[in-house]
């Protein structure tokens, strides 16, 4: 009965049933398994202190508190300054160690100003819109052009002779968002490569109710920068028939966007020191930057605010591990990573220190898991700590970390982990006037911020840091 | 075994697995399940028309066009008015038979003009808000006062002492929309009868992207009228918060509305006429007038065009009733049912020639079967034709249509029936600028132009008129 061939038949049933990849099965490590175990009693108090306890609804109602004060924080902003100046007094007031900025400069400094789209021809309508970030503005007059509608930037090389001096509409189909964020990222690019004075995008979103979507572009060197903003999924929509129609469109665009001299701003750091390894580091984080619309509860302030729980938690549960856990909240993300690039610069002396580093930047919806970078060793560890989150329903570690601001140390070989979470509604609100705390459950942020605590504190108090 | 038991227990088999009510068995008439079984081609013949044959989307590119080329279409506006000539014409083009106008006066007439609603403290920030139809405006310099928030009216009663030179903001819980409409409706005057100066509602909406939602509203006798607006749910939600916390909440409103004089409309008709009894008519609609953001093609493109495609299905078939099928294309619905009552008092003295009055005015998406009052024997012959509808998955006869406009005829019993479909997300993007056509879906639309046009046909051409 529990010959080899029973073996067998249970592994595989318990990969059917439970789906636990192989990794896990062939490498026992009995040390490991019970150094884990013994944090069952320690997890399931952080998550009942955050489900049922004084810590429930707290990150709800810190995020809630900040961006009701401020709003939104765009990079260069007084406004982020303000809310850099007001978290350090927050983390201070909730007796965090080591609590310090750390200045960044020569970050992208881009404003907004007045901007517009008006429809002209077939009929005189305003639509909604936003610039992109870092687009140049138009002349005082703005720019009145015809407009060459496209789908694809196929189709605009296929057209290149039809788009001189017009605005080039690009409707593109939503793909994914790491698919189809090239249109924002180079449409005016590209439009401007075949003599395209303008280009508006549609917003990169799945759905809509007339909600345009903002984000960072780039122009690449070696071309004329032309202005760019996105416009509505409906209204590109509406073009696109416009124009199967055959009608002449005229689009009057006006944009008073300016990129002003380059700006400095602070990385937000606080610690839990470590007690026997204290110069090693466990590092959680999100951003504090936003863009300049909605109000940026989503993106990132649920990644910052469950990074600042963590170390919340672990201060009101006494819990102190034997490494440092350090959160930081990253400034300049939205202009292109920015504050941690330059953090990685500035510590990466130490990356031998740095067990594990861990974003959240995708959403604090219902959290189901971690996705996960790291050698196969270090994916069967994480594994096992995952399972301490089963009473939350969210042990599952997937493969691949996001990236983001903890890249530059996944490329060099730290184990990196971002949160996974229910976010299929995501880019519904993204970058958009609709990321609010309204979209934000208080429920759902406890469980992120009991999974961010439980990884971080039980990785930083392992007898060893993790393999890599 | 076929005893009385049996049989009882055959029809409870039967209501049980197919959901037939126990009227259907009760009523058998072979004569008219003879009847409505000879329509099992034609009715066929339609869905084949609309679903792959030469009606394939031809109801969503006509709502397109007429929705891209007009936009939103108030009553009172000289868009209305072309849209109306352009609809006149679009019928005569189309083939259809009486097509005409009836006028319809004394029609409220009200016009947004400028308006804002900016919060003051505890911080400047441009809220996104849409004045409420019938609102008076502000004075040219607006109004400046600090906000009590409340979530229900029993709230506002109970604090009536503290509402006095303040703007009333309403918080209330979404239920639905029946229930939690009685704040926009009510809202100014609930404000004003405790000394409110202008009343802000959250919007009607289960759902939002930061989108408001507006939507007539009622001052009643014998109170001051008081600006009213509405605000998004996030922004509602944030000063609720803010207000929890004490903090001084101060909102500058500024509103150009205006009632003008009084306006004149149009009703659109337009008729198959029937053969042996073309004094008797079933009346398909929806309406034409919408809110004067978005685009109108949910509410009512959908309805109005569905209903022209009934007719226009016939007449492509070469089908003709023995009745006379009429589309009549409502004016002045949102702002109170005005050109469906004027129309009603107009034509009441023929009620006994009204064989059935439809209406859509709750979507155009996947259409599920209809919503009928009528008496039971009426809803027997009915739920039978409904069969008619099972190769298209929306064969099911609910009780009770929507009322609306077609209520004048169904209070005075004439049979009456609305469209009922996959509506979930209606709430998300009606009454704001997220109604456009990008919420139709192609070949929804022709489900519901199918439905639509057997039921109609189907009705108008039986040898009898519904019973009532």
């Amino acid at each position: 009965m529990f010959g080899r061939n029973a073996v067998l038949l249970l592994m595989a049933i318990l990969e059917t049933t439970l789906s636990i990849p192989a990794s896990k099965l062939t490498s026992h490590n009995t040390d490991i398994d019970s150094q884990i175990k013994a944090y069952e009693n320690v997890s399931q108090k952080i998550i009942n202190f955050v489900t049922k306890g004084e810590g429930k609804h707290q990150t709800f109602n810190r995020l809630a508190a900040m961006t009701d004060k401020f709003g939104n924080r765009l990079v260069g902003s007084e406004t982020l300054e303000n809310v850099i100046d007001y978290m350090l007094d927050q983390f201070k007031a909730d007796g965090l160690e080591n609590v310090h900025a750390e200045q960044v400069s020569n970050i992208a400094h881009w404003v907004r100003g007045k901007e517009s789209a008006t429809l002209l021809k077939p009929r005189h309508y305003e639509m909604s819109m936003l610039g992109l970030g870092g687009s140049i503005g138009t002349s005082a007059e703005g720019i009145t052009a015809e407009v060459l509608v496209v789908h694809s930037f196929d189709e605009l090389h296929a057209r290149a002779a039809e788009a001189k001096g017009k605005i080039v509409v690009f409707d593109q189909a939503y793909v994914s968002y790491g698919v189809t964020v090239a249109y924002r990222d180079y449409g005016a690019y590209e439009a401007s490569k075949v003599g395209g004075v303008a280009s508006l995008i549609r917003s990169i979103a799945p759905f809509s109710i007339n909600s345009p979507h903002t984000g960072w572009q780039d122009y690449k060197n070696g071309t004329v920068k032309v202005p760019t903003a996105c416009i509505t999924i409906e209204d590109a929509e509406m073009l696109s028939r416009m124009a199967a129609r055959g009608d002449r469109i005229v689009i009057h665009l006006y944009m008073e966007a300016q990129n002003l001299p380059r700006a400095t701003s602070r990385n937000t750091v606080a610690e839990i020191v470590g007690t026997t390894n204290p110069e090693q580091v466990v590092l959680v984080s999100g951003h504090l930057d936003s863009w300049d619309v909605g109000q940026g509860a989503m993106d990132d302030g649920g990644g910052a605010f469950i990074s600042w729980q963590v170390l919340s938690i672990m201060r009101q549960l006494k819990l102190r591990a034997k490494r440092t856990v350090r959160a930081v909240l990253w400034t300049g993300e939205e202009v292109g990573l920015t504050g941690s690039r330059q953090y990685y610069n500035t510590h990466k002396v130490n990356i031998s220190k740095y067990d594990m580093v861990m974003e959240s930047d995708i959403g604090t919806f219902k959290p189901n898991g971690l996705k996960f970078t790291g050698n196969d060793e270090a994916f069967a560890i994480v594994e096992k700590i995952m399972q301490l989150l089963k009473p939350i329903n969210a042990s599952t570690l997937y493969h691949t970390a996001d990236g983001g601001d903890i890249s530059f140390w996944i490329k060099n070989g730290v184990p990196g982990g971002s949160l996974s979470n229910d976010n299929a509604e995501y880019f519904y609100f993204h970058h958009s006037n609709g990321d609010t705390i309204t979209v934000e459950n208080p429920d759902d942020l406890d469980l992120c911020a009991a999974l961010w605590a439980v990884v971080a504190y039980v990785v930083a108090d392992m007898d060893e840091m993790l393999p890599r």
